[in-house]
């Protein structure tokens, strides 16, 4: 690591000849797979963007001008070549830097960004504070392929069109990915392949991958059901919007990009600069398999195999008892926005290609789409991760629950994530759930009740929202066979104290007890159904005069606990009641146990409260 | 009304000849116009679709086609003609018929509308559903040229062009507004400005004006800052897309529109139409003047003249504080997704239009484009409808106050709004908010003390909203001249039970009290701080072992008093507490104080819910 060694300071790369910035690309391809390797993340994304960033570093000045990562998952190389070198073992650990941009963490970074497609709004209003107050720096936007296809795109680059306001796009095309279904888009890209421009570089960038991996490579154009992605490598359309388009250029070409963004840096114009980079590159089992290596644990070097994990997951579950489910009911269909392997669709997905949409990162179009169907005559299911849904509020609360419409959303990565961190905590989703009238809210308390609710909200005639950890089961348990609108289930008979907890956290309460000295003998209570609320049985609770601990794994504000409490003193309940769920703020990246730790909702937490409630 | 009154099933209109559709189309803009003269609602708009509604009607058969507006407040002339001629003077009135459509108003109502851009989504939905099913029958989304700037459009063509599905979006072009700042595009625009089809198109627009008003109309080229919408007008758009693009044609010219439809029908892929109409067209003073005729009140139909009412609103007092403040502080900058008038920016835009941005009906871009600009420098402030704000849910929680980014939200219409009902009740935003960590959330409780609200908000270091109803004061009340955070005012001195009211809710509380015989004597306190809550405060009511009633102009769950009751739980609380709020459901139009009825939240509900809390 002789030059990465020396960089200590961004301002370091400046000094570096066309070689050496070539030969650093070599040492931090090595860094990163080395540290990635120990502590897992987005692999595949940032070997692609080794040379943009490099090269963007050697072009702009980060001590003025700002740069926002869309999505934000390939800025690690960014990370790396600013301030977080010595920290880099740390990424994505329990107080170690995070893996997306954040502002708390470095001076380089300008917005936090996590979730996709807002990066040229952010963008534009650093440029319009920039210009009204007559300061002078570069804004750069550095957004995917993927990313593009979210209607927040559009919306900015409506906006930034007509004022010629002077900021760089730089869409990092990793996937070109071409129907052959698409019409008059599919001619005119035709017609790209065919200039001398892009068949060079083509070559190029197969030169490239026999260079450094001395194995013939040829991309396979994956068909995908997406066009306006497509759309934009017509530069008619920002040309036509007021913005600059060039391109496409060689986005693993130091000498290319410098060469490219030296001009591009003078052009007093919104600029989009179109570079196709290859995911993946320089560690031959991502360049052959970029899916897997998007995002992965802990993997072997040499073999590129991961640590195996349990793979009996929640999505799992989920995905086998649709695939099950659908066998008798053709009416079935299920959706996914860009997330078809990580909500467990993958096998749906092949069985039943005609009832499958992924409709690319378009939460908000998914929900009112999924209520559409549901109008007509099918039973659709959007799969969905809990943080991701935020962006489809309106829509599953005005399209969907106030019109009563029977759609089912499958909520996927609800709770503590873990790893990713802050903008991926799916702790919000019951409070914004509850809010919402005419819906039913269900968690299985274990990945073999997944197909007993499945079943149930298939048959529902209002909304339905399952919710659902990330990962498997705490401990074996015993599944409902059959369940009842607003019914909860008793898991532990008990005395005095009445333990009302939620999903996985049932589980965690039944670990708990277990583990309690013999005198603390609570009922435990599962409550699959956290809409409606079990009225009959919390009437039995205010009679009985339990005192009550409720668990839920989401935020206090306006989830679970809240509501029961809110039942509890209409029904004039007065003993004591304590709610356990997570406090009001952002929770940082850390693995899920380390953070319930944190959050004083662990095992142990779980005991000194059932404790504290039978000395109150 | 010779032809009206004998349409009582919309198949009645196939019958008609194309003399008795035009003189049809006479008599239903008399009825529109009489009728909207008492009822007030969306005139310009419908009086814009008259043509296109009967040619739909005539070619179509919504006995089986389906139809969806978008937005919605175009349907009047469809109600009119499929079943609701008879109540249609109960329009937007208490338990008659809705502004919006309606499924559980009307079988020809397919899809409930009110927010925007989404039709093509729903639309889509059906299509597939029908597709999937063997069915066979149309699918129509009517779609403005505004709701066309939302990125959900987008998403959903994206969605749409790929699998060529058959379905008909009509694009209503009213308001054709072109930018001469738009590079590429107006040279395109120019161009089909000089083909000889438009021209003509314009020749029998202008025409009809003359013919139907005696009065020669040149239509004004409004600039707006808006280049996407344009950019749809581009037929290569669409057909790059797999849309196949028809237009654009005279909209208000029945014979054209029948021949047109009748070809499309048969078309068996998706096809964009693009109509122009002429907004107002039959009534002079809305003609003239369509923006201030697009949601009017009751009016004089002989001069045009609205009945006056208050005009010192919340949204004015907002307006000119901000004018105010704006002068001594040239950080400031406002932004609006197309609500100047509405959200009172009008005086802002016309003194500081370098720092006014309206960025089109594009609530998620505009909430971190305001993120952006506040990172920068700026102090911006977002002026939204709190219905129009669930949009920007993810953006607010995530790229706002994740961040812990200073910029404001200026949160018109909270509340119940009235007439517009079910999609435009601001009655969930206290409790999407509440979820959020690191904003604060004020409310004044008069108009007056806006000033003081917004002067504190622009010093804030963190996110604030600042939330407030349509109209104006109930009672005259004496404004805060100072406020510090988490703190709340008291309003009244007492006894024994203590009232916390936020926002207009604290006029009501006052009111109540004063008619309340003298036995009962509450002490009443402006909660102005939704968030955070008064903690000192709340420890008094505890030791004090006060009583409490909460009154909040938002549905109960997750709003303010549950916050009150969870804080309250949490500092050992055992006296009785009464949350006042909207129940757990959708609340339909009629005027604000048939509601506060209806929801039990009027002045004598309040005053016997503080009986009750004496006596109890």
């Amino acid at each position: 690591m002789e030059l990465l060694d020396k960089i200590n300071n961004p301002s370091d790369i400046k000094k570096l000849s066309l070689n050496e910035l070539e030969q650093l690309s070599i040492e931090i391809r090595e860094f990163l797979i080395n540290n990635i390797a120990q502590t897992g993340g987005h692999l595949a994304p940032n070997l692609g963007v080794v040379e943009l960033t490099i090269s963007l570093l050697k072009t702009f000045d980060f001590s003025k001008d700002k740069i926002v990562f869309d999505v934000g998952h390939q800025s690690y190389i960014y990370k790396i070549l600013t301030d977080r070198k010595q920290k880099f073992n740390t990424l994505r650990q329990y107080k170690g830097i995070s893996g997306f941009p954040k502002r708390e963490e470095s001076k380089y970074d300008f917005f936090d960004t996590g979730h996709s497609s807002n990066s040229i709004s952010a963008c534009l209003g650093m440029a319009r504070a920039r210009d009204l107050k007559g300061d002078n720096y570069n804004i750069i936007s550095v957004i995917g392929d993927g990313a593009f296809t979210g209607g927040m795109v559009y919306e900015a680059l409506n906006d930034l069109g007509f004022n010629h306001t002077k900021m760089l796009i730089i869409l990092n095309d990793n996937q070109m990915s071409i129907s052959a279904n698409v019409g008059g888009l599919s001619k005119y890209l035709n017609k790209v392949r065919l200039t001398p421009s892009y068949n060079k570089l083509k070559q190029k960038v197969h030169y490239q991958l026999d260079k450094k991996n001395s194995n013939r490579l040829v991309r396979t154009v994956r068909k995908i059901k997406n066009s306006i992605k497509n759309l934009f490598f017509n530069p008619m359309f920002f040309e036509n919007l007021g913005v600059r388009y060039i391109g496409p250029i060689d986005g693993n070409n130091i000498k290319d990009l410098n060469k490219i963004l030296n001009k591009v840096k003078e052009i007093n114009d919104p600029v989009v600069l179109h570079v196709i980079t290859t995911k993946g590159l320089g560690y031959l089992p991502a360049l052959q398999n970029p899916d897997k290596y998007h995002a992965i644990s802990k993997f072997d070097i040499k073999t590129g195999n991961t640590i195996s994990k349990n793979t009996d997951t929640y999505s799992k579950a989920f995905g086998d008892s649709l695939v099950k489910l659908a066998a008798n009911n053709k009416n079935i269909v299920a959706i996914t926005a860009a997330m078809a392997s990580g909500t467990g669709l993958k096998e749906f997905s092949e069985i039943y290609p005609n009832r499958f949409f992924d409709v690319g990162i378009t939460e908000e179009h998914a929900v009112t789409l999924t209520a559409g169907m549901a109008t007509s005559g099918l039973k659709p299911i959007f799969a969905v991760y809990s943080t991701f849904l935020q962006r489809g509020f309106d829509q599953l609360l005005i399209d969907v629950c106030m019109q009563k419409i029977p759609a089912i959303f499958a909520i996927d990565r609800a709770g503590l994530v873990g790893n990713d961190g802050k903008t991926h905590q799916g702790v919000f989703d019951l409070s914004y759930l509850n809010i919402m009238p005419n819906i039913e809210i269900i968690a299985p308390k274990c990945t073999e009740e997944m197909e007993t609710i499945l079943s149930y909200a298939v048959n529902a005639s209002n909304p339905v929202a399952i919710r659902y950890p990330r990962g498997g089961d705490l401990i074996k348990l015993s599944p409902m066979k059959r369940i009842e609108s607003g019914k909860w289930e008793k898991v532990e008979n008990g005395e005095k104290t009445i333990i009302l907890a939620t999903g996985k956290m049932v589980g965690y309460a039944i670990l708990a007890k277990s583990q309690l000295e013999d005198k603390y003998n609570p009922i435990i209570i599962n409550a699959l159904f956290i809409k409606p609320l079990d009225k009959d049985l919390l009437k039995k609770i205010v009679k009985n005069q339990y005192n009550v601990l409720t668990i839920e794994d989401n935020n206090i504000i306006g989830g679970f606990g809240q509501q029961v409490l809110y039942e509890l003193n209409n029904l004039g309940f007065n003993k004591k009641i304590k709610i356990m769920g997570y406090k009001d703020h952002f929770i940082d990246h850390g693995n899920v146990d380390e953070l319930l730790v944190q959050e004083k909702m662990d095992i142990n937490s779980i005991k000194q409260e059932i404790r504290n409630l039978y000395n109150a």
